[in-house]
């Protein structure tokens, strides 16, 4: 229910400023040997403070696993993990103890729970995103190791990378601090970052996605398409406004006859305007899909807002802030694909016994 | 697992040329009215052969509501409910028993489970959204009699419905073939369609869709947020290629100043780029998403293909097919989208005791 | 949620005097040759007026497969089915549309719901018991073909079979109407149930089940025991008070040194208090549990009780019905334990991969 | 799935010689004051060492609560805790790294998974009740507080409590290590175990629970009813063999004129043995229960086995172990209906709405 996942799941807690987040991964397959620098890595590469385009807060977010695994290898059993809070500056928080912010959770948790942890956003915050990276991380060692997962910034603001995701070189992803693979595209973006920040502003963005080597059959008939979990997904990062597969929306100004990917021989086919699903399922070809973020609601800035009783007040982001979500969504991204894959790759085991 | 709905689901069956579609609904609350005749008109609005543009089957599509009831009202039990099937052609399909038509599910349906019924496609037939209107029909009546759900066509092809959702009649959607409120815009569509139609193609479009009244508080912090519940649902749509809510894809493209929503006094907000939803929970603004659908794979023109054995064959749309989607799918969004608010509705409700 | 299974899931409807019953089954593995003539053995071995000790309601209780299989073979996709109902009464239940029947129903769930399909108990009905037999006997078929379920009735009020499981020979279940494979005690269960039938009383009893050849590692650690799970199906049986299986009880008289099971070199064990089930997981040993049925509550002699305004009212129980439910629940118990160990089996083959 | 629990859900981790034990609970509604002492009173109950029939292992048992809460009270967020595990010997295990203990789950978890933590019984250990504790705890802050749930010992070997509950001081039942409220009972059984003990064996018994003022209509008609789901909680206990609620295994030997209970005219019943529930809904009278436990199997002398080549091996329980799992199940047992309770107490909310 409040899971992400079907077979496997992952049950997550965890507040901004809290003391801990966390999780627990169900149905992990046994004897699996886990390379748990390879999960801390990938939390490293969401963490704060990690360049100068990205929020200046220090933390280490060191991930602990706490059990179901023995001698490095999975045991069948479920694994929670643990990854504590550290450097939080409360502090910088009480002015929104009663005050709304716009375009954040501030009003809407209120109404819904009647009582709210204020602290970092409490619960609204994105660094719950935490919890998928480091389950993620650990779900992609179910997959087959062809698999690969690039997910790379396709655009921030106005600036887009325009050459298709064919012509990329998925090895200089982390050659620069923005994540766009285009280092021309790249330098642009991450001007317009800077001069974004010393604005006070923020400014929103796309991720591209090419999932390779997927296996012919991941995804089911109904209610569990592969197209629709990774919607799913990706449409509860906290930012996120759009999701788009194959073709997407540009695809619905298209005919049948442009739009139809015709097969070759060996099944593969020679175009890929699906996007690597049919009827739900993966044909072997890659899968692509493309997630839109908005700009960060907290801004440097005075803005106009209400208070709890109604009344009118100004707000002002404090503290330590991103003014781009994009470059640190990169391997949130990455990582939630790999735990829907896995999930569903778990589940086409048993389709033919 | 393979359900629609968290507390309040919805499992399904039927395949296009099998005996019947259907399903089951669990956890409906008891005493409340049931307006079948509303049910069936909803279906009616999906069924095929209402207008010029859209496929000429007949089929009565009349929904059987075989227990949970009792003197019209809902007694908190499980509801049944059957779809027969009618006026099926299987002949029309014997091609593709070994023939794999291109963009369609026949190949991954064979790779997945080594097995399949290719009649009209089988289960990955969109045949399969009359359960979800049923269902979502049936479900809209535990919302508040206030909520309002409004679908239409916002797009085919190149022709834009070009004005804001706030401009447009709701009352008018059903006043034209193709389901576009603006009565110029669906003329054009409608040219266009028979255009395509005539050519044995077919194209694409979108399909916007507006909640108003929903009250604050719908949706879930995590794994459950309002727009990645809606997202799910509409990209398990047949040919749904892409989901964005409030200033979705274009929002990307903005600053936090430009797309922060300011609050008036009373709570609403001066501007809605959020799109109705903060940390996905309602904050009782209009909620409004679009769906991009892609053309329908079947075109009625040979195209080059395979076989299961890989030899080249040449497969042609026969029977009688949709030129465009959209038409018909405008009730699938609706009754869809009130099915997943129905849920969360539901779960809403237990949140403070 | 409100479903039968984890992995394998039933979702069913359906109410005594309503249009159907039915059921959907998801999960279903591919290209599984289906035995449709022995699932509707099941459901005739369940249904009424088989003999003289049973109610002589005449239902055919034919099952429709409307979904999920194709020339014969299970297609991966949800399999559903409906059984109509036909020769119901409904006028001899009018006499409690608003008085209550001790140790029934009808008070909780007018209680809980409001309102309530009083005829032939509605939903409260034991005949929701016929899905479980057929989605069961379908289950089966995932089952390794050696696996043997067989159930008996072990008592009948204080009349016990003495004879140890491995003393009996299964084949005589099906040998006499009360399904006792001792036909000495079979007799005398047999004399019981009409002397009470005479009476217009009922009788309570108890139901031994045997699987024999499970394969080892079936069953989950924690919250998915294979006596969990199995305690869980039963005690949703109609009338079952108990659950106990292996030592059950009389174990919590015993001593560990009496009551280990100590093993032979080839992982066999000398005995099997244990049930076949170690930490919840099947060790290759026969899995053996026993269930315990109240007697039916409906006796045809009057008794005080009172009606929704709480006056005194005397109730009798009119129509057809069973004077002891145990013969008509041994395919019950047997199909519903065949659904409980697909369900696990299917969960087991991922645990290795 | 692997989960406790239907809406309000609890995921667990943890093994006995691992780093910690914990879990997350879901669905815990928003705004209720949480008493963190009473809980750890609970777990204080459980933990070993409180006296001389149980193991003298000495753990604190702490649990702490890491997010879900703020200012005391729940927030309506994911409620996730953690007990790290202290004092743990796992030197005590190493001769069992390749033996198979009788009556334990070693040979059952070597073939299910592969791969075995042997340390402590690793997830097949009891301390997995732990989690079980906490969050039964926690979720009775849901019940209202007029419920009432005691368990008590009700029989150790072959001495029972012969006192109907209706005859018992349930105040008493913390005043003797063995907790059974009948104090010359208490004084037998205390004076078994300490037999059985020093002979390095250990025994079997009965817990009874019984639940006051449990609200009407709690309990779902298909699939959920109240006694299933107990009875599944039961026996996931790990040395339980068997659950019976209301007359039990004793009502199978009964007559339906003897078994009925009467109404009063305010719907109390004149005599119980339904035990509280009528098709499967709680019914305001007294829900009690009986669970039976086998001996443990870790005895304290030398028995024959064999080592996971089929090797004869002698395998002799060192360490420290409860003789008897009874005194120290009785919070397990009354926690984890609460955790039962709560959820469907829930779930009851939406029933009318």
């Amino acid at each position: 229910m409040n899971n992400l996942g079907n077979f496997l799941t992952l049950s997550t807690f965890g507040e901004s400023h809290g003391i801990a987040y966390g999780g627990i991964i169900t149905n992990f397959p046994a004897g699996i040997e886990i390379n748990f620098e390879e999960i801390q890595h990938q939390l490293d590469r969401r963490k704060p403070g990690q360049s100068s385009i990205v929020t200046q807060r220090k933390e280490s977010d060191t991930v602990q696993f706490l059990s179901g695994t023995f001698e490095g290898k999975s045991t069948g059993t479920p694994i929670g993990f643990v990854i504590y809070n550290e450097n939080q500056k409360s502090k910088d928080y009480e002015h929104i103890a009663a005050a709304y912010r716009p375009s954040h959770a501030d009003f809407t948790y209120d109404q819904k729970f009647g009582i709210r942890d204020y602290r970092g956003g409490g619960k609204s915050s994105a660094r719950e995103t935490i919890n998928w990276v480091a389950a993620g991380a650990l779900a992609k060692h179910i997959l087959p190791s062809t698999i690969e997962i690039h997910a790379y910034v396709s655009s921030v603001g106005d600036i887009f990378c325009m050459k298709p995701y064919q012509d990329l070189d998925f090895s200089k992803i982390e050659s620069n601090d923005v994540r766009c693979p285009d280092e021309e595209t790249a330098e642009k973006m991450i001007s317009k970052i800077k001069e974004i920040k010393k604005e006070g502003n923020t400014i929103g963005g796309t991720i591209t996605c090419v999932i390779k080597n997927l296996p012919i059959g991941i995804g089911e008939p109904v209610f569990l398409k592969l197209q629709a979990e990774l919607a799913k997904a990706m449409l509860n990062i906290n930012a996120a406004k759009g999701f788009e597969y194959g073709s997407g929306f540009c695809g619905a100004t298209m005919t049948g006859k442009e739009h139809n990917d015709l097969f070759n021989e060996d099944f593969t086919t020679k175009t890929n305007l699906s996007g690597g699903i049919q009827g739900g399922i993966s044909n072997g070809m890659d899968v692509y899909f493309r997630v839109a973020f908005k700009p960060i609601a907290t801004i440097l800035r005075p803005q106009e807002s209400v208070d709890k009783d109604g009344n009118l007040v100004i707000v002002e982001g404090k503290g330590r802030h991103d003014p781009c979500v994009l470059p640190r969504a990169v391997p949130v991204v990455e990582n939630l694909a790999a735990f829907v894959l896995a999930d569903l790759f778990l589940m086409n085991q048993i389709r033919k016994i």
